[in-house]
């Protein structure tokens, strides 16, 4: 075994053996290390703040862009913020325990399913150091240990980070590797870390396309992820098309980079000569790029030509693509084509419309009348995720605490055999 | 591209384009769908039965004991239970659009999270071809379109039972592909299916362990399996003695060629003086051969010595392996380390330690006080079952309908944009 074999296999099994001892830990330890990391967070501010900028002055190696070093930078204010959300986590309701379903068969037994733990992740990341915090506690909150995998960007953020949740797991009692983080930058780590199927039971890969393409090549074990939000924003027939403008601009414009952002905008034809127009100003405004079908570009001169790839973009960006469909089943039939099955929105009155787009979207949220950026973990009352998957096994759209835990059926009996 | 590839590709493709002509079919379209298959399989059983003749013929050929040569003749009665079992399967509640949760956020916002089909199954399975109907039912009536791969032993009788199931679905206006066959005996077939990650969602093998092994190494897609049943039978220090004899027998001995039958049992030294004669005089009856620890064999003469292999065999056969231990954290470690977290039990009276078991033995079931052999579709509460899991993922323990589905979300607004 090489070097980093061995390293990846030992850190494996101390999470293995972390995961099997917080099986025991009830509910109130894992709030108490929660509260006492946060209170620890921002005891020990000076220290976070010292490692963030080593890494912040070795940013321009990397070749971070100015808002990235922003997004890397921690002060006083963001490290409460940190800290706050472990508290949040904290008050959200143990998932490990609860009966999903009971009931008693004819022979007597009695049947529950009982949410469990998954065991150990292996949590992969780039850049934003609170992401550390937020993914430590969501784990371990939902019984499982983590193994912590940072962007080297954010790596001296990260130990110091880690340093702190480790420090009060041991204070509290909890199990001292049920967080782990993976210091050493080489990548050869997190491919030995990828075949440890046995020890290690879900990654989870949140970053760019090509980490994702990596993990989902090389993993052993199954992962949530997404590879694209491909979100379209379908304007239809029957729209009142101040508020589909209202939801496009938000869908598009509110964050650009993230993958519940629009990339592309479908518009029925009988509203486009009213809809074009609106989007033209709206688009302008903004400083979106509009790359449009033949219909598009004629309605706004300034429009560049969509090719068939740039429907298959997320661009990530303030560009958009925007095509004029002849009815509802072919925005379905686009979104099926070019989509991600990430999210679709569909604005309309008309109920049968909704109801078909609803039924026939394939995707992991689909909405009616609102906004692409809702498929979020906190948007839709989960409290906080770990990420968004397209999958669709175990978990689609956000996953948060529910979505780390498995089940077990448990059956009691009182001497019941098969006949 | 090889023939063998294109094969697979225009089969999955076929199977992709069935699942989303699937997805408009409503419940009553898939009952009527069921109703006429099982009567057109009575009324063409003489077809079927002409054609199971020359499989029958053909098994000695293929070194089938007499037994695997039973199981695999169809007779009229075996023909009538395949038809009624399909009756059954319309009769379960149907998954598709099951509304998992649904509540409404701060902003007005009404979320959803309803169930969906997961899309394509591929289904490979060895041996008895009532599972070719069962499957495609299951399958199609949870919405999916399913590709099956049954045994070489079989073919002729899968290909009568198929024929009837697609001349069915034509008449009854569901889509033709929604089950196909893979009639080709040649392998590689197999291998070319499990590369088309994107077209098929899901690969179910349901036969040998090497059989799932290789399927489990070459799948691009999730796979739902299991590949051992070690389950273990645990007569603890506070167990009523004549129930635990009653429990160990009907797990190790009602059927000893299944996943959820006892291969090992593990015994309280508080009551390994009392129990261990009952258990010598009840295995000698039922003629089944002990391999046990020390202790085991001190008080049984005639059993064999256990070695640590035995542990981690599953016999699925005449045999059982049994280990004296000091404490239930004893059998609880002995579990974690030798079983295959399928199916486990605890025989007692002791609450405390019943609890104890359920919490940290981490089996896809844990009974109390119940033979393993309730770790079954049917047996709790199911209707029926394609597979039990092992798996942590998506699907854990026996795998009906419900299993075979995923969810998306549904957001539902009027115009709620995101601040």
């Amino acid at each position: 075994m090489t070097h980093h074999a061995d390293y990846a296999r030992q850190t494996a099994e101390r999470a293995r053996a972390a995961s099997r001892q917080l099986m025991s830990v009830s509910g109130a330890m894992k709030q108490r290390w929660l509260h006492t990391a946060a209170d620890a967070l921002v005891a020990r501010t000076a220290e976070i703040v010292s490692r963030n900028e080593q890494d912040v002055a070795r940013a321009p190696e990397f070749g971070l862009t100015s808002a990235a070093i922003d997004r890397l930078r921690l002060t006083p204010a963001r490290i409460a913020e940190i800290a706050e959300a472990l508290r949040d986590v904290a008050a959200l309701p143990d998932p490990v325990g609860e009966s999903i379903e009971g009931y008693s068969r004819p022979n007597g037994l009695r049947v529950q399913k009982v949410r469990v733990p998954l065991g150990v992740v292996f949590f992969i990341y780039e850049s934003r150091p609170n992401v550390t915090a937020d993914a430590a506690a969501l784990c371990v909150k939902s019984g499982n240990a983590v193994i912590l995998r940072g962007g080297k960007e954010a790596l001296h953020s990260n130990v110091a980070l880690y340093r702190i949740l480790k420090d009060t797991l041991i204070e509290t009692g909890l199990p001292e590797h049920a967080v782990q983080l993976v210091a050493t930058p080489d990548r050869e780590v997190v491919g030995e870390m990828l075949k440890l199927r046995g020890l290690i039971d879900v990654t989870i890969p949140r970053g760019g396309k090509s980490l994702i393409e990596r993990v989902a090549a090389e993993a052993t074990m199954p992962v949530i992820k997404h590879f694209d939000g491909i979100c379209h924003v379908y304007v239809d027939a029957a729209a009142n098309l101040e508020m589909a403008l209202e939801i496009l601009k938000n869908s598009k414009c509110q964050r650009t980079g993230v993958c519940n952002a629009a990339e592309c905008v479908l518009i029925h034809a009988a509203v486009a000569d009213r809809f074009l127009p609106m989007m033209s100003a709206m688009f302008a405004t903004e400083k979106i790029e509009v790359r449009g079908c033949v219909q598009t570009c004629a309605a706004i001169p300034w429009a560049k030509s969509a090719t068939d790839d740039d429907y298959r973009t997320e661009y990530l960006d303030k560009i958009i693509s925007s095509r004029i469909v002849d009815s509802i089943d072919d925005a379905i039939n686009h979104i099926a084509q070019y989509g991600s099955q990430h999210t679709d929105t569909i604005v309309t009155n008309d109920l049968r419309a909704a109801e078909r787009f609803v039924a026939l979207v394939d995707s992991s949220a689909v909405m009616v009348n609102a906004s692409t950026r809702f498929n979020d973990g906190g948007e839709l009352g989960l409290g906080a995720e770990i990420g968004i998957s397209t999958d669709k096994f175990h978990a689609r759209g956000p996953c948060g605490l529910r979505e780390l835990t498995s089940y077990k059926w448990i059956v009691r009996g009182d001497g019941q055999v098969r006949e």
